[in-house]
């Protein structure tokens, strides 16, 4: 970043130009932090359900409910953040992500798919939910041991 | 970060305890970081709408209503971050939110309702949905006046 603003100041400075980024690379930042935004609020609600699941605190119908419904929503928004261009930069994503495209988007609909799963059986008892929550759990595994740096 | 994680590593090693951070200040930290992760959500499907609106990229119903419906999704989520104890560290939450929650809150459901409203017209024509994209606009504007260091 600090070299980035340099190249643009000096730029400013010496060409009386704008900021010389170009759009597209903009654009590619936006999607990394876009993709990281999105799974920062995923674990957030995936969090408050496995707290639940492993007995760290209470388990409480309504609540998981609600993760579990914020949770579908964001399982439908990481896709749109992997796009042409943003391989490079602050983020984890491995070169083998961008070579299994299809594969990692199939992944994304199973995810989508088991987070659906997991809602309809929410509002149920914490032995209804628990084998949903942990199908939901075995996708981020899936798809950090292959394509996330740890 | 790094002054923490230094007491984190003393108290192991002078103590043989385990990182000395109390998990109620691990959680403040989390609600931040999952309300920016919710927000920056919120500007990638915002700023997609609002380059149709402005004609900086072709109108397309169709991605327009998928970003509404997207938005509409996330207005549900940051509300639940602005918990107790999470007025400090690296937040640009003004002083005054936590002073005014009620009113912090009301706005959130008028978001949320105005994110609604868009969603409703969204699919028709640009006409149709450019002044509910104005309104739900005009709620970041408002809440950002108010509580948030620019």
């Amino acid at each position: 970043m600090k070299s980035k603003l340099l190249v643009g100041v000096l730029g400013a400075t010496l060409f009386g130009a704008s900021m010389s980024t170009p759009v597209y690379a903009d654009k590619a930042e936006d999607a990394i932090k876009y993709r990281q935004g999105v799974f920062t609020a995923f674990r957030w609600h995936f969090g408050a359900m496995g707290a639940m699941v492993r007995g760290k605190v209470d388990y409480d119908a309504e609540q998981f409910a609600h993760h579990a419904t914020q949770l579908a929503a964001l399982t439908r928004m990481p896709k749109e953040g992997f796009i042409e261009g943003s391989d490079f930069g602050d983020t984890a994503a491995k070169a083998e992500l961008w070579e299994n495209l299809d594969d990692v988007n199939a992944r994304f609909d199973k995810l989508i798919s088991d987070a659906d799963a997991l809602l309809a059986v929410s509002g149920g008892s914490l032995g209804d939910v628990r084998p949903a929550f942990g199908a939901v759990a075995k996708n981020c595994k899936g798809c950090h041991d292959n394509y996330k740096e740890e």
